[in-house]
């Protein structure tokens, strides 16, 4: 299951979770996804980590969906990605995301599930389903309103346009800017540490109480976003746009 | 139905409804808001358009309900007012709003089930039901916290008063401000144009993935607001408001 | 019931409850909590009293309960906190709070149901209750992200950190700041000064539509948030954390 593209390690309680596909911008396959949530299930499940930090070991945080790979994989509700966006909206330890360079599409849902995002100031924010005939995922039909703002959330889900980091910043989709990738990584890790203070009962029990209003509802959300999103994929405009970008 | 107090025209895919009564600050008639559900309604229909624009033909928005008028029609849940908001609450459509001027009650809730709204740097907001004894309506209730936050709406709808554009900006009521009311209008036609690139499909599934949660309850709110409305309105204070309004 | 620890008085139709224990920055105890609900039970009940004040007569806006005293009483659903809590969320009048210096914890939690919160620019503000290996409470698991975003939210009740004026008014736990206990106390007297012009019908009325929706899931919560809270009292980690606290 696992693959070299996706690798962990561990620093006293935290468990850092790295994308490393830097040639593809970390443009994310089948296997990754399935790599990504063998290393959540771990970390969820050992009683030595308190703390998940989901970063990549270069510039860029994930350019989304690796097209190519998606278009030979089978999409249903069982698939790897979707059980990856569970698996993150289901999370009962914090987990902090520090990103860079392109968070695109996934890159940017995988967000709305993190309790902190830190972000390098180059960062690009876009969730450009609508540029593919596609349609919004992983909760994000609501999560984004909700931690961005509904005039946001409308704006970049239906123009797909691209965002920055002080725009993200102000609306609250990250918690803090820095000016490089270096430092990017260094205050997740900060954070990270400052939190493992604090019991796994204390953390756990505190974001539980957090989520406790809408798990339920997220995740059937997220079935009928998947739903629409399966019935998206099948339309011609959907197969031209995926041709056209493949062939770019 | 139709008045010439509202019109439309048609650029490409681009709908764009017109409030015309300058002379009154675009206040708005039950015949108008018929109208208007009439324009709303051919546009939702008509498989040649993808984006509506809602605006006036002149430097303000709208002052909301023509309160003379309002006081010789009868007000139920058949009511075009409520026929009205009730409409643009379902919409399946992208909708931009263009506002500058006066936006005042009706003039501002209905921008909440807008998609975008551009703001000319001159506008005048305000939700001023309470000084007329009067409750909020168009689901403001609900809609104005969730779009501009709790602290604001509980401001602005006990309170009354006045906000300026940058107010709106920076809290999320509006997602762009402008300097001049043409530039305003340029801008919602620059954003519709750009919108209509994706297909009437994405759209509208993005949308209703957007507005899936809670459509139903918001019309089940409206519904209660409309019914305190209209005892509100039966009260001595609200008809001495009135009048000292209209005399004033 | 009453303590001299909180007193009120009446100017008009505007009631003003102060705490009043300046050497202990206005920890609050549990006669001091049944004191605040006597209080809030006389204004609500009041036909002579529109809008509600709760400030302190000192610089400091309240340390949170008083550990030493909160030991001493059995924790349960009907403790003094708790109905204090469940008045706060329940009021059917405007409630505005002034607060300044520290704003710690339940001194926070209260601010998420008042319509109003004017803020000195000295306030230091902080939901700690993880330090003592506690879990939110006061319906803030929910009431936080609502009012200032979910990555704040997420922030500050799994760190515990302190946050200052600005950072509270950026993201509108506050509605304004003040650069003087003084000036912040008037700023709530001038505001509820304005609300008494409306009718308390109207502002009932449009505070019962405000809150409409959530009130009962609000109280559900609360009941849920009061439980983990009980069991974490129990634990050593947060018995040994209250010990040290009180030892320092």
């Amino acid at each position: 299951m696992n693959t070299n593209e996706i690798f962990a390690n561990q620093l006293d309680s935290v468990y850092e979770i790295q994308i490393s596909r830097g040639e593809k911008m970390n443009a994310l396959t089948d296997a990754m996804y399935g790599s990504l949530v063998s290393h959540l299930n771990y970390a969820e499940n050992s009683n030595d980590i308190k703390v998940i930090i989901i970063r990549s070991d270069n510039k860029h945080f994930s350019a989304g969906n690796d097209l190519a790979d998606f278009l030979e994989t089978e999409f249903n509700n069982e698939s790897n990605v979707i059980q990856f966006l569970r698996a993150m909206a289901t999370l009962k330890k914090p987990v902090i995301a520090a990103v860079g360079g392109a968070a695109v599409g996934i890159g940017v849902t995988m967000l709305l599930h993190c309790d902190w995002v830190v972000a390098c100031d180059d960062t690009k924010f876009s969730v450009p389903f609508i540029k593919l005939g596609l349609t919004p995922e992983g909760g994000s039909s609501r999560l984004l309103a909700q931690r961005c703002g509904t005039a946001r959330a409308h704006d970049w889900l239906l123009t797909g346009r691209t965002f920055l980091a002080d725009e993200a910043l102000s609306c609250g989709l990250v918690n803090k800017t820095s000016a490089s990738i270096e430092s990017t990584w260094g205050d997740a890790q900060i954070l990270a540490k400052g939190l493992t203070k604090s019991s796994l009962r204390a953390l756990t029990d505190t974001k539980a109480l957090l989520k406790a209003d809408e798990i339920d509802s997220v995740l059937v959300l997220m079935e009928k976003e998947a739903k629409v999103f399966a019935s998206a994929l099948k339309t011609t405009e959907c197969q031209n746009a995926f041709n056209a970008f493949l062939n770019k």
